[in-house]
């Protein structure tokens, strides 16, 4: 079996982060890979409730979970981290700190978002009653170059979850073991895309 | 292989806790085990930063570094945790938190820990110079039952090491892969402690 490696998954809340990863995981444990799922979100209730929303705290929460996949993966252990991660300078900085790093952008456009969310969350934010929701009251910067980039309004879960699978197969991060989801031109499209963005050669 | 657990090493400031959690890790790591050491000092130079040494903000570091031991745990990565951790209940909340938890008490006299310290810390600690050592001039509280007792101004780090080692072969946290480093008579005295402590039936 190849190293461990952290995706991380980002994007805007309800943008299909959690549902996605859960997948992954259960992709990879299939394989028999140990998988750790962190989720921002439980983090901070639980070992990071000191944290608030500045730029600052945001930064300070992400770098505590890489720290936590960088401990995983050099124990072999797949870290699959689910955090909305708004800014881009901490996605590069915890890129920088783990490693084996592969960004996945959940990008949904906002009425998606808005159609998806049953808590009345997002409403409240558009209408100011709840603060700190990136991507409606508070800032998203989108990744430039993510590994996987996954038009999450466009796909079923099991698609998107297909495509993590088969990108961490052409970065040789997993080895194949069955028969590739997509056509070989689709595969070639995909290859493409990572050799254009400098992640193959 | 057995599940994975947490060795939380506590005691002052030069007591030992570093050196053999290093060659408990190398025997473990021998064992094909694989194993992560937390050291709570470094937690504190690189993610911990913001938190200083009143009670509840050593809690937090220690709890924290809890959920890091859960994690690589439950994914079959040994922990072995080094901690001055002074605070008893502390140290509860975190075997609570952890489950399968094995407390090594690096117990040391004064004069030792001062012998031993060629930084000047303690010195200057007891001079008032440095603030927060533990069992100089901050409190340190002796666990009442921790799994290993060692007298480490007694013994050598290869004999604490092999202590700690037959201790969790007489736990079945670990297999027996070679003949103990006790004699039978040496080996029911732990035993008998073990029980006596209700740690074994």
């Amino acid at each position: 079996m190849k190293d461990a490696f952290t995706i991380w998954f980002t994007g805007p809340t309800r943008s299909g982060k959690s549902a996605i990863g859960e997948w992954v995981a259960q992709l990879l444990r299939a394989r028999q890979y140990h998988v750790e799922i962190i989720d921002s979100g439980r983090i901070r209730k639980q070992i990071n409730r000191d944290l608030g929303f500045t730029k600052a705290e945001i930064t300070t929460n992400i770098l505590r979970i890489g720290y936590d996949c960088k401990i995983l993966n050099r124990n072999g252990v797949v870290a699959i981290v689910v955090a909305v991660s708004p800014f881009r300078e901490a996605r590069d900085a915890v890129r920088e700190q783990v490693g084996e790093f592969i960004e996945v952008y959940c990008d949904c456009p906002v009425e998606e978002l808005m159609k998806r969310d049953t808590s009345g969350l997002l409403q409240q934010a558009k209408e100011g009653g709840v603060q700190n929701v990136a991507g409606i009251n508070a800032p998203y910067e989108e990744p430039f170059k993510p590994e996987v980039h996954l038009r999450t309004s466009e796909m079923t879960i099991e698609e998107a979850a297909n495509l993590v699978i088969t990108t961490l197969e052409l970065l040789e991060k997993v080895d194949r073991i069955e028969p590739s989801a997509y056509t070989p031109e689709e595969e070639e499209m995909i290859r493409k895309r990572l050799t254009d963005l400098g992640y193959l050669e």
